[in-house]
């Protein structure tokens, strides 16, 4: 890099930029630099006309026949199979359904039959909340304990009497990245298993859960997978754990024969058993445009760029403005595809930066979160993110009573 | 009705037809009688522009900012309030989230801890498969029992160990109706919860919960309701029950605060606390489309050409096919939208009816189904149908190997 960094400098990483080729399979508007692909990823243009078909052609047209005729049934499996590489796993390893809460919900009440004599559930305080309320929720059936702890006492927490490990691979605030393979190898040495929420990975970071050895994981549909809002979750379990897995959400999809309309529930073969009622076809429709344009796009390129993005973005927030604190790690290698900064008057700012076409967020207290989707963000993007910044500072701009408002969804 | 019955004379009743006008409302092939309105709804037209807005120019051009600007944070509650009053219910005491099977899982849950001291949830063995899966489910973690028993005994097994009786309102094989009011009033005065799942009433049958004194309900989102393959499914928990009420799976829509991100979880009021997780936002907003197609319509109204066509179709099955035995009851009054037939070659005359457009669907072991979405289907389709199984029977059209298979969905 040079010593000072230039929108032309930014134009000619763009130039040579492998990924440029995939930003057109995303709908953008152009007076917008979206940099919320952690929250919401953006449209994949296939999605437009999937959708569409799904709800004109097939629903509307073919109706209940469309469960045959047009693959409903096999969905979830074939979006899960498509997922399953991302994430380091074998299809059969890999469900689609539910929310990312209730696939943890499945995971966690499962694991701990699957460790008996054990009843503690082991979290970070800096985990994502939702995760830790339902580590609660399944406590409040189970009979488990929640032990909550600071990141720098897991390793002393993990004694005889926790079952799971569950960890959040990227930090939603900071972004920072847990090293997957080190907790999952302490997990088993102290005899737990380890869950892994990768709903801030997939899609943006290469995740390798069978090179680790990991036992169960969940991840999020509509974030870098670009499924859109609400899209459906996916869950992992270890091949070596299927037959002993049992889920606590038992429906008609997860059956081993669900046209046979038996009393008894008999869980389907492998990750299959996850599956629990009939999922919402039109956004599983849009999910599997959003999977498959993150295999096109290729998920080694999609970091090598991600890398490469929030650096540039990390460095000019230090060229062009003052005031704020860096809250991801410097390291690449130790971040996700997201970059945080602190600001007393985050909030503010970021508002302020919306009206100026550049859409980040602000989580409490104080973070302003840039996630960067690598396929469709360009190094001027993170240029003119940066050039917004700078005027909204130098001019103020946050300092306005509207702005200054309490958090909703941003 | 005059003693032998015409096309002329369905005709004639299409003619006086007060929901003749909302048929336009949906979107119907027109070579296809559609007559599988309790597995699938139809498309309402509404729900193409409404999907395509939300997935073009929501998610597409407003991106995250949509939760606010397009209102999909209030959606889960506003599609609630509209269902509410289908089922007799206040906005306050109805959630739309996730499926059926989840739902039910939540109020089983629920329900158990309302009634210490008690582990039984009660059911009939002819309940839907899958209530019973996700019973056993619930017994997986939670120490309860499912007793299942023939619907002749449920009375004399209401005893003192029973948390809830769990029963659906329409049955999925027969069409029968239970008397809801009466059943709750059972349970109560043996010290039970009832839940009722109403995934074959709502949208078809008017439901007074309220009326009854109902505790605790669920219901689905794609069969009369005509919400979409999959689309939410809706729960329901009495105002008296709140306070107390806890939902074992617990996600950031169900917090009181979700965006202050506290470590703790704290439920948000009222039956708001059974959200969970980030709803499919594509699938539910074609969902309230449904909804309001119904509430257009007008329950009452719908329940009324709902007994007037089952019974014309009832009447026509005697006058033209011989062979068939009826399974719903008779008497209007104690049935569901829906009228099933008896066949030893059940599976492969429901095919051989889809041939010629008219479309039910089949259940193991020789159950023809046909259900009546009464705001889109005429008086002259309960003939044409009824035509069209004459016509299969008398020329054995069903007698082919490729129809006589193993049933997948129908």
């Amino acid at each position: 890099m040079p010593e000072r960094l230039t929108r032309a400098f930014a134009e000619a990483l763009d130039a040579a930029d492998e990924l440029a080729p995939f930003r057109g399979d995303y709908e953008l508007p152009p007076d917008v630099v979206y940099l919320d692909g952690h929250s919401l990823g953006p449209l994949p243009r296939t999605a437009v006309d999937r959708v569409r078909a799904v709800t004109e052609r097939e629903w509307g047209r073919d109706l209940v026949r469309s469960w045959n005729l047009h693959g409903w049934i096999e969905l979830p499996a074939r979006v899960a199979a498509a997922i399953a590489p991302l994430v380091g796993a074998d299809a059969d390893e890999v469900a689609v359904a539910d929310s990312t809460s209730v696939n943890l919900f499945k995971l966690l009440a499962g694991g701990l039959r699957l460790r008996p004599g054990r009843n503690v559930l082991l979290s970070e305080t800096a985990n994502f909340p939702t995760d830790l309320y339902v580590a609660q929720g399944v406590a409040s059936v189970a009979g488990s304990e929640l032990r909550l702890v600071e990141r720098g006492a897991l390793g002393s927490a993990l004694d005889e009497r926790v079952a799971v490990l569950l960890l959040t691979h990227v930090d939603f605030r900071t972004g920072e990245l847990h090293d997957l393979a080190a907790w999952t190898a302490a997990a088993h040495d102290a005899g737990a298993l380890v869950l892994w929420d990768l709903s801030h990975s997939t899609g943006a970071v290469p995740v390798d859960l069978g090179g680790a050895g990991a036992d169960l994981a969940v991840g999020c549909g509509y974030k870098y997978l670009c499924g859109g809002p609400g899209a459906p979750s996916f869950a992992f379990v270890a091949r070596r754990l299927h037959e002993a897995f049992e889920t606590p959400l038992r429906g008609w999809m997860g059956h081993a024969a669900p046209f046979e309309l038996d009393i008894g529930y008999r869980p389907a073969p492998g990750a299959g058993r996850l599956l629990c009622g009939t999922p919402p076809i039109l956004s599983l429709a849009a999910l599997e445009c959003g999977v498959r344009g993150v295999a096109r796009a290729g998920i080694e390129r999609i970091r090598r760029k991600s890398v490469a993005l929030t650096d540039l973005f990390v460095r000019l927030v230090e060229q062009e403005c003052g005031g704020f604190a860096l809250a991801s790690p410097r390291e690449a290698t130790r971040r996700g595809s997201q970059v945080s900064l602190r600001h007393p008057e985050g909030y503010a700012v970021v508002q302020a930066l919306a009206t100026r076409g550049v859409y980040g967020d602000f989580r409490v207290p104080d973070l302003l979160r840039f996630g960067f989707a690598p396929a469709c963000v360009r190094f001027a993007d993170a240029w003119d993110a940066v050039a917004a910044l700078r005027a909204v500072m130098e001019g103020r701009e946050w300092d306005r009573p509207e702005l200054r408002r309490v958090a909703r969804v941003t």
